[in-house]
């Protein structure tokens, strides 16, 4: 049914990772915890690899750390599609918590709904280690408009 | 990477869509507008016939319409996968309004992320009559729990 | 604690209301059942009169009917507080439904939390006539340039 | 308007924190910089005493860190008014971003829109060193059901 070509990735997984180093050092300044794994046309996929300090009371991955992978997905995905403005920031984001994921590597597929000029919508579909739905989230991300060079 | 199988359909939407002409006969009271096209397991369709009265200003289906649809869809989900009890209600409702849909077939795509015992979590895709995304919704069904025969 | 002031209100309800009638003729075209009772700094207060055909199954005021409230509270505030211009459009809007609301006055507080150059993020407590707070929202309108005279 | 009188606070800020050092201890592994700073009828207040750990890029304190902030907050609201079990969970959080807060204490204002057998919905304002709304949040918790004593 849906007609729309997806949007052109305009930078490669590692460019990302190599910005949001840059950019975010703090997100990763105790281990290299949370990264792009792939970016395609219309999307990114990002991981966190879920240890100790990301657990909360039951041994399940916490709701901030699934939160920051869907928010990391988002910005992944306005990286590579929108230029590579390390200025984009969130305005919203909606997460639903369904099923527990234990430690190990957390995927969440993100998909680009819509490219604006000046704002960015995504969706996360979060996997557990163990491959099951373990939230969705959707939000937006505001671009910031093109600067000439600098 | 999606392990788990989706839930299995109980009713068709012949059988959704009669439980809730009787449930909810305000829905479709002046003309019937909103209906479910289809059920299959994890999920169903559900169809606006976007008249004139579901525009709002620019021409375009407005957005408490595709809310409403949006919310049928997600009552479709429940009715026919959980048992076809009519008093499940929303808990929690999200919708992005990303392009315009004109007036004609306003087509959502709805799928269950988690059938619990109490609760219901679905995301809906609406594809307006060009077929392009127009709104994104997640949202939250509660589920009465099961009664003996009544 | 909050230190910041409230946007001022440049119309009143009754001009709010004209502008609807107007703009969106669709909204009270069975019956006048949605308006702005009131406007001031920061915010504005809707008005649904729920009669039957606002009714879902168990006689309470349907989720759709509560999210079009506080869609025109949205509004309300929207050309209340950004000039009037119609073309104000919701681009999402999160609703949490929490107690029934029966027929009669529901009334919604909308508040604006953020007035920006091109976005207004505005929050919809929704009271049933029995004075409990039946819903909750939150939503953001985007709000188009200004406009040279016309 | 509103009718209903608050639920009860059962435990004190010092209790709940007590609990959550005991339940969470990742939240605080590094530094102790969120907490409840009170408890009352019906919400709490939550703080962040951010630095440079939790900025991001541009100097204001990141996404993530407002998002874990809101949900301590539900957290708190849970813990002290529905008899500490701390095995409450999030199922859905959205958050609106709209200023930007820099270091120092960030405040969360936290009210209980309801509190239920299962779940319970509350709402967050959060505010800035600098006294201004920089992000508000609604979420659900899952209750556990009442355990016999253990």
């Amino acid at each position: 049914m849906p007609k729309s070509q997806p949007p052109r990735a305009l930078l490669s997984a590692a460019q990302v990772n190599a910005l949001m180093d840059r950019a975010y050092p703090q997100l990763n300044a105790a281990a290299r915890c949370y990264f792009i794994l792939d970016v395609f046309d219309g999307g990114c996929r990002a991981r966190l690899d879920a240890d100790d300090r990301h657990l909360r009371p039951g041994g399940t991955v916490s709701g901030p750390s699934l939160f920051t992978l869907a928010d990391i997905g988002g910005y992944g995905c306005a990286l590579s599609h929108a230029g590579g403005d390390a200025l984009a920031v969130t305005t919203n984001l909606d997460i639903n918590f369904m099923r527990k994921a234990g430690p190990g590597p957390v995927d969440a597929q993100c998909r680009i709904l819509k490219l604006g000029r000046s704002l960015m919508v995504f969706s996360c579909e979060i996997f557990s280690p163990a491959g099951e739905l373990a939230a969705f989230a959707t939000g937006t991300y505001s671009i910031p408009p093109r600067q000439a060079a600098k």
